[in-house]
């Protein structure tokens, strides 16, 4: 299977989609949106998926496009609630347009994931809705803790990670999980795939945690210690709050509650209280191992070698993204 | 069949749903929204069209909660981008929580209305599931088209009835429509009773319109004249903005665009225009044109008389409220 080619065919299977025409307020936004690219990860996941058992991949292609319509519309709804002003660069929806258009054309969005998933087998369709839904309910809860965390000051790191399981990584294992369901992998592959996702998940989001203040600028294509500045509950934040003792928590406590101060001084001394605590060390140390369970996972699948090379390639590479 | 015990298992079902409990934020709203109450017409009339088929209602019940589920989700994002601070009288979501809170809760709702929909015979699941999804997507079509209305002088009378149509008579047709489909019915009683739905359902919002401002104030439990001191696009204002001429077209052009009046005046003023213009009369016999060709399509089904006894007698007694 070619991953970049299944790629251009998923994109080109967007664009053939039609979600409907009147009245545009409903419509136009769910094209700007669908259209904003990204890198298409979760249904190439599902197709990578799918591919370890069988190779017509295309039979696969719809449901797929399902779960890149449920990730757009978690985006549009998000960006309300988080207030962002941008998405990929450009204008989010209700600054675009407004809000009640945006709580709207999400509504639809989230209506038309069931059409994709309505073109799997019908001995399929029950287990995929329902494994589905429980998944989508879990990133509603999830969204919602992450929003709970930005007036607490008490968040430990468990409650963390079951935040971001729910909010962003359960998605990634239903997309893994998709794909071997819909190619009639056994029972066991298919939880040992969905395991993967979830473990991979969990992985980059801490390594997106990780590259808000070690990554490197240029190629991160954000500025670094965003997450510093907004005092954003991450992994690095809620670790160092954790842990520090004495003038490292006095002086972190002190930047985390000042209401004016230089950015550039913030991020620089933050940074420092992480480095002096470790902090660095042990989310690394976290993010590999969840890593490394996430490889663990996918070996054990019962599929021959040089069927899984091109998935354990594609799982590889992201891991070792720096950006 | 009797309808006042059916309403009753109703509730007894909603009571006993478990929605979830973890965020407290995400499922308070939910479970405080579906016990408001209100008439459960909806989930009613599903199970009405299933006992004209069949008897064992019950079997239908989970499905047609479902609806009632999705209807009270309309609610909750209707009342965020209508600013309304009441619902049933109570406080809506949005304002006894925060908007993103009935943002989500929503979504959840949304998410959940498909596990009712599971709940039903593998065959009939994906013609169902395909069915509410195309009336989903209306109802919202409809909101967008309502909320364009807004800003616009010229609705005509056949734009407001499509959107009617979409925003509240087609979820209506969808329930009828259920029912039947549950019970195994003829292609052919299955959209007769989806065309009763649909007519019905016209008929009911016509009167609406026309209880705001005929209907007896301590009955209907409203301020009679709401919409016309708000200026709400309702069928008689339509009505009488496009038949009004010379001195009362000025008029009611004069009341629409004044931002400083006394209520009670205006409500008399409007009111005198639409008796003089013959508004009432047009407008109730648009409403019983609907509600006769909502009782026509329901006498061609082909069940036995004594079985559509009770449906009858329940869309007669709709038909005759008069709050």
């Amino acid at each position: 299977m070619d991953t970049k080619k299944c790629i251009e065919e998923i994109n080109e299977a967007i664009e053939a989609t039609r979600f409907g025409e009147n009245p545009v307020e409903l419509y136009e936004p769910i094209r700007y949106i669908m259209k904003l690219g990204g890198k298409r990860l979760r249904p190439l996941t599902a197709l990578l998926a799918y591919s370890l058992f069988k190779d017509d991949y295309k039979t696969a292609l719809r449901p797929a496009l399902g779960v890149e319509v449920f990730h757009n519309f978690t985006l549009v709804h998000d960006d309300i609630m988080d207030n962002a002003p941008l998405r990929r660069g450009k204008a989010t929806i209700h600054e675009k347009w407004d809000q009640n258009v945006a709580i709207l054309s999400g509504d639809v969005m989230m209506i038309r994931v069931y059409n994709f998933f309505l073109e799997t087998a019908p001995d399929l369709m029950p287990r995929v809705i329902r494994s589905f839904n429980d998944m989508a309910v879990e990133v509603c809860e999830g969204q919602q803790k992450d929003m709970n965390f930005e007036s607490r000051d008490d968040v430990s790191a468990e409650e963390y990670i079951d935040m971001i399981r729910q909010k962003t990584a359960v998605l990634l294992g239903f997309c893994a999980e998709l794909g071997a369901t819909l190619a009639y992998a056994d029972e066991k592959d298919i939880q040992l795939l969905q395991e993967f996702g979830v473990k991979a998940g969990l992985g980059f989001q801490i390594k997106d945690d990780l590259l808000d203040v070690y990554g490197d600028a240029t190629k991160f294509g954000k500025k670094v210690g965003g997450d510093i500045v907004e005092n954003k509950k991450t992994y690095l934040l809620i670790k160092a709050l954790e842990t520090a003792q004495g003038e490292d928590a006095e002086e972190l406590r002190r930047w985390v509650s000042a209401t004016e101060f230089d950015e550039t001084e913030k991020v620089k001394a933050v940074t420092a209280i992480y480095d002096r605590l470790g902090v660095r060390e042990a989310t690394e140390k976290l993010m590999n191992d969840y890593f490394a369970e996430s490889l663990e996972a996918f070996d054990r699948i019962s599929v021959a070698k040089e069927k899984g090379a091109t998935f354990r390639a594609f799982a590889e590479n992201l891991i070792n993204r720096d950006r």
